[in-house]
């Protein structure tokens, strides 16, 4: 990762971490923790019993974790007012990977206009980092890039920005079918987490940001 | 760069290197040898004075140098039966992070069929490495790596084959308006070099592959 120092920066991991952390903080969690480690996650758990412990490793939630990552896992009637340790695959890893930047939210296709206009009022150069999906670059969250780049000023726009926004063209109109052709979309519908692909695909749904604090918590921004 | 040992591997890097490469050798030239570093090509030149320098640094020929990266510096009355030291900003850093591939082949839009056609008889993972500019990726050959992706077997498409082939699409009709859109092709158009644009954007116009041999001289594969 190069020089964030002065950047104000979105993560997009679109299926699922960054379309799972908005969800819960709209469903009432007072704030999320991504740790990139599990053991890590154990650790907080341990000396912290009221936390609940989210995520996957390979689309699958760890032993004695209170939910996966689907945004479906998250009820209000779980979720309200608890404080949630995320752990997964991509996302997490790559939250870690941008600790340097001084300002980090979390993007997807579910909150792409709420987190544009948010980063905008950073007085900082924009940038978004995309999780992909070890260590390759995923169409889905291409994608979702392309849905945030749309609110940005088209003169900002880099030959990546131009990249992502044509991807969002192509299928603005279809934005399922988008991640249905996606590699990682392929792996969610044989552990039969279909409608977790539709909901990541439906443009602004959960207006909410999660941004982090000083504590490397998240919380609404 | 991940493990290339059993790839097949087209670096592309459209403006100008991989465009300027096949030009040189469809032109007569006996061989292009691609060399990262500057001080080399000088040593390489002083010790054999019959061949060409050729090349650039931020889009201007060194001092000494035989031509630049334009593909037309290259005419037949210069080329013919000459052996090539090239040395780019970009792309022949690419063409040398690539080295441990068993297999490199220089491809563009000018060449996109023939490469694919190519790189597709080794029976080996085919790879597209797009050369970018100063780390970052670059429209015009995430443009060019779709129009030869184009030629793959769609069951073999990656996220990335994908999206190389969406932003292919999106231009397929009106190539130079994608390299136009791009960032690099302001600065060509500062220096003058608008017909390189057009040229390095007229799909398979110069049907020659500069293929790596053991000595590292690229000859038509």
């Amino acid at each position: 990762m190069g020089d964030l120092s002065d950047c104000a920066v979105l993560v997009v991991d679109a299926l699922r971490a960054t379309t799972t952390m908005p969800t819960m903080l709209a469903r009432g969690a007072e704030a999320v923790l991504p740790v990139a480690d599990l053991e890590r996650a154990y650790n907080i758990k341990m000396r912290d019993s009221s936390v609940l412990l989210a995520g996957e490793r390979n689309n699958v939630p760890p032993e004695g974790f209170d939910g996966g990552n689907s945004p479906f896992s998250y009820t209000e009637e779980l979720v309200s007012g608890r404080r949630i340790i995320f752990t997964t695959t991509n996302g997490t890893q790559a939250i870690e990977r941008v600790s340097n930047a001084p300002w980090v939210g979390c993007a997807s296709v579910v909150n792409a206009e709420a987190s544009a206009t948010l980063q905008q009022k950073e007085a900082r150069h924009g940038v978004i980092v995309c999780a992909g999906t070890k260590g390759n670059v995923s169409l889905e969250d291409v994608l979702a890039a392309g849905a945030i780049v749309d609110y940005w000023p088209k003169a900002s726009w880099t030959d990546s920005a131009r990249i992502a926004h044509i991807v969002y063209e192509r299928y603005r109109d279809s934005l399922g079918e988008g991640f249905h052709q996606a590699d990682h979309a392929q792996s969610l519908r044989d552990t039969g987490d279909t409608r977790d692909i539709e909901f990541a695909a439906s443009l602004n749904i959960v207006p909410v940001v999660p941004v982090r604090q000083i504590n490397g918590w998240f919380r609404p921004g």
